[in-house]
């Protein structure tokens, strides 16, 4: 039997692939930037427009799917999950790098049926790597088969991670102190990219061995959360739970031992769900 | 008249890109790892390697020069900077990363005389970005010119800086104090990519406003040094004051403006100079 939804991930890559020649051209540009949640919580036109390039043309082929995207939300739309086939789409992920021309941005789109993940793609457009995955199929970045580092060893790690767009002392407070236990560990070090999407995909590489971050959202993890276990790796919750796609929180670890000794280190904080009621 | 030291940049720009091809080369190798400092200091065969095939050309060409190079500290040579013709060598910058294969690892080569920058050099060889800095001639990379950003007000910046291998408790808390007061500015965000080099390269290419950070030494500023202010930027001292390379902290800026503002939110860390007495 064919596999139902490869003809829905070839399309995807052309649509992330073109929607990073869109970033990539507007990069060239003047960069008008607004903000949302916070001060430090950006968007641009090019965040708006790039969501509905790809939507547009996903609804148009695809037309009784759902979708949830980032800037759709930002304008009212509810994120709520359903048994439906599901987009969700980061139109770029890292918009603060992407206003600094920092080097590091990214289309990540996932595709979710019955709640699970069955394929998702990041497209790195500055760098011109395009990360993919396909249930069962393996993980990609440019053709080239990804493998984690399956490293076991805290005291051997190198870690990703994000301070992320809070700017409430309290929350910024939490962050510090579990970068503080964790480099006591000790561990290698701590690397930031500036992108969630792009974080995990290292973590795919086996350039590091684990991201964690709190206060994210779906759009942000469903395209390389599957990119992540494709390549032998695990997600897990912040508490070493079971990964919740809609809950804001992840680690994406090369082992088990790693993510769980992660969260052991964690102190979590308090996040409203993406599917909470209003 | 001719320019007295192109001559040796030119020289350089070959050995740093023949180095590179080194790295490139070890990367595809099992990685065998020493530490020096602390548990979490790493070094390996290809950094002794790296340097020894540096040095040694350049020695055979120019044998009155004086050398200060990582690795030959790290065995027991003193680091003291005379008015004779320096390089100052890192071999790899960013060792870490370049254990786990986290993709930015720098060849660094600077050229100090009478205690003057004269030209600098940072091949990023994983990225094949290649970076340099005549005095008096701008900063390039690929042959593109480099401007900073120029940005200078630093709510609207973001930074690049590091955690750093030190695991002392006191260091790792005014290193993440630090941070928090930066964040509270509030400033658009902070990024870390692992390599003090390759930090400054972004700063100079626009992509950050600024890079701070204690610790290093004159090895991990002597390349980028000159690339930041050829591409109109600003090097200070932590406390505002005169760079001093020898004396292990930075701020290297696009503006003076943004340089002041975190030199006002830093507390120093107390470091023992590059130069001093046994």
């Amino acid at each position: 039997m064919a596999d139902p939804w490869q003809e829905c991930m070839d399309y995807a890559v052309g649509l992330a692939r073109k929607a990073g020649e869109i970033i990539r051209g507007a990069l060239k540009e003047e960069i008008s930037i607004m903000t949302k949640s916070s001060p430090v919580d950006l968007v641009t036109e090019t965040d708006q427009k790039v969501e509905n390039f790809i939507i547009s043309l996903i609804k148009e082929k695809y037309p009784s799917h759902s979708f949830i995207g980032e800037e759709s939300v930002a304008a009212g739309e509810r994120s709520i999950l359903t048994d439906n086939p599901t987009w969700i789409i980061d139109p770029i992920d890292g918009t603060t790098n992407f206003v600094h021309r920092f080097p590091f941005v990214a289309v990540s789109i996932g595709f979710v049926v019955n709640k699970k993940m069955e394929f998702g793609i990041v497209y790195s457009c500055i760098e011109d790597k395009m990360y993919t995955a396909r249930k069962g199929k393996g993980a990609f970045c440019n053709g080239q088969k990804l493998q984690v580092s399956g490293q076991e060893d805290i005291t051997k790690s190198l870690l990703v991670t994000e301070l992320g767009s809070n700017r409430d002392p309290e929350t910024i407070k939490i962050i510090l102190s579990n970068m503080e236990r964790l480099l006591s560990i000790p561990i290698h070090g701590i690397r930031a990219v500036g992108t969630a999407a792009v974080n995990m995909c290292l973590v795919a590489t086996g350039g590091a061995d684990a991201y964690y971050e709190m206060g994210i959202h779906c759009w942000d993890m469903a395209g390389a959360g599957i990119i992540i276990t494709e390549a032998g790796g695990v997600l897990l919750d912040v508490t070493g739970g079971p990964f919740d796609l809609m809950s804001r929180r992840i680690i994406a670890a090369s082992s088990r031992a790693i993510g769980e000794r992660i969260a052991k280190a964690l102190q979590v904080i308090p996040l409203r769900r993406d599917d909470a009621a209003n």
